[in-house]
């Protein structure tokens, strides 16, 4: 087996960001979940739009994100995701690729808008969002180029790619041609609803041990597990997975690995700003420092290292100099 | 004479600001003037935009900035300038009225895209800007609402619009008709290039007694004056217009009127990020007490305080609530 191409290859939904400030109320008033996802048709978007105030716009998406983090840390990565012909898919394009990304996939004219994600901040830092997939539904299987997932050590997917029925085929086959090259597949659960709509689906996936390092925060490994009892939920899943990270917000995040199992505080913060991307970005790093083959305990403290900076900012991906930050760890 | 529907009507380029943190490196090897504005075409635009890192989108243009800041200190403001039928069309127009400005404007398919400017961000926090005007340039006389001009209180102009001939006429028939109908017209000189531009122009304007309130800030009314002695240059162009304001950065501000002179200290702050909209938010401040029939004390000490809040974050228009931050000034 040759040196891969790409450390790291993530396939999501690549989706702007638009976020604005908001309050406790207007949740409510909207009957919103706070720090939830909601998937929504264009009509919501619209009528949802102009209800919010004015509004930032900056690239993201889920495993989007992750790359993003990556690529900052020195990665070699890829981000597989669809975008449409439009202004939207321009940034898109234009962010990833700025940020060192390979982004092997053409704009499409027939698929149409790009996906944008309306991302309500309160002031306690929380985000809700709110998202109309567009463009990023169609992503197909024919548009994975299975050569290149082949050609990375470790292939990244997103829990939220299940909700389109393109995107999940295309999953499928990407785990597939990631394991038969004996590449690892890493995976985050995204969100508890999310879990909630494909527990069976991502059960199977675990169980099949298709799945060799898998991401989650507290609700999302209870949800999982259904277990209410959060020990008992990690060590449920461990069991089932080569590696498991659970991130824990302000409590930092544990690693499980062949029964071995570390911790790390969560990174020290100036000021908290908008949560959004903070489980990406530990995706991020914790991935970095298994590109790099660090111990369980380095790769955490990445992770906690490239989270802490994303909230500190509005945005979901990293404005400052991970490879500043990281400094004598990578 | 009844009372005005609007306080201000700020007429202007709207512009998407692509926000982009970049080094004086780069600004030297496009040969880029640190702090200026320059004009680029589409093709320089897309050239441009290739090499500079992830960016954020926020609606900005400096008289659409000023509308924002003024509307977020509680004055009725409108705003006119022109947009595409594009995503950056949409988004200019969301952001605009979210923050309670009126934007009797309808977008427009044949007028090409709706104009950015890429908002190039040293470590120093100054901007070097670059706008492709679009559609903001092909704002005609024949889109101006008299009528609501006529009804505003202030008019308020940017030197900016002097630069494409379709606003640079709008703009005079703007002026005739606040003036025909006993209102104040305010001006911005908005930058020294913009000066050696269009001097001729603007020392006409001001020598027919068209103008009543002028910003500036130092190196602009230098510029205009041709004087290299910023007393001096102030002395000149205060005796030839009713109010003159000239923002001196961390200096502060100063304003004549009728041979009154006051100043106001610049409003401390925690930490400078960006200063774009500087001076665009020094005069909502300015103009909202104005509009409230404050002192020349009390305007520029809301000047002061609102060009302090965005000077702390990226991007030109307000995020922490204004008026809170005005406190007992309104």
């Amino acid at each position: 087996m040759t040196a891969p191409r790409y450390d790291l290859l993530c396939i999501g939904n690549a989706i702007v960001d638009v976020i604005a400030d908001t309050d406790d109320a207007f949740l409510a008033e909207q009957s919103l979940d706070k720090g939830s996802m909601r998937l929504i048709d264009e009509a919501e978007a619209v009528r949802l739009y102009d209800l919010i105030g004015p509004a930032r716009e900056v690239s993201g998406g889920s495993a989007g994100n992750t790359a993003a983090g990556a690529a900052a840390l020195g990665i070699r990565t890829a981000f597989v995701g669809q975008v449409a012909t439009d202004q939207l898919g321009t940034i898109y394009r234009h962010d990833i690729e700025a940020q060192g990304v390979a982004f092997p996939v053409a704009a499409r004219g027939d698929v149409g808008a790009t996906a944008r994600c309306l991302v309500l901040v309160t002031p306690d830092a929380q985000r809700t969002m709110n998202t109309f997939l567009g463009a990023a539904q169609q992503l197909d299987a024919k548009d994975i180029d299975l050569a290149a997932i082949a050609d990375s050590a470790i292939v990244y997917l997103e829990g939220y790619l299940w909700d389109p029925p393109g995107p999940r085929a295309a999953m499928e086959a990407a785990i597939d041609a990631a394991r038969a090259a004996g590449r690892k597949v890493a995976f985050t659960l995204s969100d508890s609803f999310c879990i909630a709509r494909h527990r069976d689906d991502f059960l199977r996936l675990i169980d099949q041990g298709r799945i060799d390092i898998l991401f989650a925060n507290e609700a999302e490994i209870c949800e999982l597990s259904g277990q209410s009892d959060f020990d008992a939920a990690v060590a449920d899943t461990a069991a089932k997975v080569v590696t498991l990270v659970v991130t824990r917000s302000e409590q930092g995040a544990v690693a499980v690995r062949g029964g071995q199992k570390a911790s790390v505080a969560a990174e020290p913060i100036e000021r908290l700003v908008d949560t959004t991307g903070a489980g990406d970005l530990f995706a991020a790093g914790f991935l970095a420092g298994e590109a790099k083959g660090l111990s369980l305990d380095l790769s955490l403290r990445l992770g906690a290292i490239a989270a802490a900076e994303v909230i500190q900012h509005y945005g979901a991906r990293p404005e400052a100099d991970l490879r500043t930050l990281a400094g004598a760890l990578l």
